[in-house]
Parts: structure tokens; sequence; C-alpha cells
């Protein structure tokens, strides 16, 4: 495995999809807000249609998706419930374009 | 929220991600080859950095699932873990085209 | 890593949360109908608080996931979205109580 | 759906899967790792067959789940992928074992 790379803030890779519970089948609006919320905290991300895909560090990424959610319930949404899937190495740096790339190029 | 529409086959919008366990770090030969089984299950499929969006017929999409796991294990692949989010609504028809859209419409 | 078990009907631990979407804030009715559909298709199954483990083979496992969709459309819930994680193993016969006692028996 | 509780710290209703990549298939030192630093944290906590089931405050949640990444890292482990979900309400105070006994009541 080789060395382990020194340990300073941790850089994550993660995937996030938020879904407001009580205001509706049309959750459009909301989803267009964390947008926004994530955009405004300075976050790498890519929207694709069943989630967003973020690149930061750990301390940021949570503080934005924390204030997702905060923002929806001023939305007046009663209830979220959100799926996050969390991507940690040591072995190698690796952006959200690395890793897509990672795959295609064995296409 | 008006009438139902009738109940046939269900259609589902599936987000997957498929982690091998047991063959290192590297995993992208095994992402790879899951593209391949889903490609040739004729499904619609949006390859993005942590997964990819599904759309298809409930019986063929976890068909082709299952078929990915099996794959997989082939390659001698010991352990599996895969996250799926599944989307089902009756109220309309939304492609993975369409649910993308409806957000960008908004930003 | 050893030699591969034979392969046969794909057996899975599962982990199953339903999210209807479009009924308000009130889920339980609706996780408690989804009890009685995998209970009815003579699945193990371990309800925790933020889902449902399911022990069992492939097939059944995602055709009682479906029929959960299904019951759920039938009391007028417009959407849907649900999370599930799979796990399948080659090297080893895993149950759900083994998987937790794996753990515990180091904690 | 009335008036919206006061917002404070956000409380938080999570259930976390932490999946060492890199290290082999045997993953129960790792996840019990991860339960002793939960624990620590003073974290109300439920382990399942599946994962653990967390309640708290979302920067202390959070915080823990990042100090899980940083000590399997710590014994070697050079790739994670957590998956997480959060629920938040802002309509009622739930906790754990509410969220458990309101479907059990329906059984």
């Amino acid at each position: 495995m080789g060395a382990l790379l020194p340990v300073g803030p941790v850089k994550v890779i993660v995937d996030l999809c938020v879904v407001p519970i009580g205001v509706g089948v049309r959750l459009a609006p909301y989803v267009a807000a964390c947008q926004k919320v994530l955009r405004e905290a300075g976050l790498t991300i890519r929207l694709h249609p069943n989630g967003t895909a973020i690149e930061g560090e750990w301390a940021s990424v949570f503080a934005a998706i924390e204030a997702c959610h905060q923002a929806l319930h001023a939305m007046e949404c009663p209830r979220i419930f959100t799926t996050v899937t969390i991507n940690t190495r040591t072995d190698k740096v690796q952006s959200l374009d690395d890793k897509l790339a990672s795959v295609q190029a064995l296409l």
C-alpha cells in the first residue's frame, strides 16, 4: 500500500441527496435552494439527476450540508431526509473529475 | 393530488454505487465492468463521479444490478457493498433528463 | 482469499429505508405497511430506528421491496424515495445475527 | 402544519455505515473501532446489523464521524466509503426510541 500521506484537514468527496418531506411532491425548488447554498460555500459541485457530487474539506462540506437543512427548514419544510455518501483516502489525492475519468478511461 | 396513474410495470429512477471489498483500493476496473453490464441490459444510464443514474422498469433494473454483483464475484471479488436509491412516482412520468432539467431551470 | 463458494441464487443482506413523499410528515403508517409486506414475504427482518435489515435471496428480497412500493402507491402515496444498501459475499455465509455478533464480540 | 419550533443547534438522527476499503474482507475490527469513537463522543447510539443509529446535535455527530475516518486511516486503512442518512425535523422533537416506537405501535 506504500506510505500514507500526512494527515491534515480531511479532504472528502461526497454525494448528497436532500429530500424535503411534508411539502408535497414538487421538490425541485428545494433542491435548487440547496444548490445555491453549496455554490455560495465555494465548494466544487456537480449536479446529476439523483443528487450532487461535492469535493472539499470535511468541515466546510458538512457545514454547507447543515446550511442546506437550515435553508429548507426556513422555507417551512418541516422534515428532511438526506442521504450522503462519503469518500476519503490517504493513498492519493483525487478530485471529482479524476474519479470520473478513472472509470471512463476503461470504457 | 389528483388521480393516480394506472399501475403497470413499475418504472424506476435509481442511483447505483457498487463498492468491491477485498480487492485493494483500485476500484475503477470493477466500476467499468458494471457499466458494461448495465449498457448490455439496454438501460438508460448516466455515469457521474459517485455512481450511475439509471432509468428503466423495476424488474430489468434490479436484474441488471444482480448481474453486476455476479460479474464482480466472477472477477474474484469476494465481497461487495452497494448503495441504491430508488425513486418511483404515480403522479407523472419523469425521465432522468426531466429530473435534472427541473432543477436546472431554477438555477 | 481461498476458493470462492459455488454461485447459486445470490444471498443478500440488505438495509431498507422507504420514505413516502407527498403524504405529510407522519410516515409511521407507511413504514408499518412495508413491515407487513416484508413479513408476508417470509423474509428474515430486523426493524431498527432508521430502517429494516433484511436477509434473503436476491430475487425474493427485491420482489418484496417492489411490493412495498406498490402497497404505498395503493395507499395513495404519489412519490416514494427509498434507500437500499446491499451486501453480498462469496467467501462465507453470513446471517444478520452473525454480522451483528462479529462486531459485538469486539466491544 | 402549525408553527415551527424555534431553531437552535440542529438536532439530527443519523444512520451510519462505514466501509473500509483496501484492508481485506474482515471489517468487524474497524466497525468496532468506530463504535468506540462514537461512544467516547457521548452520543446516543444503537448498533444494528447494517450500521449504527445515532442521535445528537449536528456538529457533534459529524465531528464524531470525521473522527471515525481519522481513526480508521490511523489503523492503516487507505480508503473509506461511508453512507449516512440524516433526519431533521422542526415539527417535533423525536428520539431514536420514539422513532422506533412510532412504527412498532402499528404492528
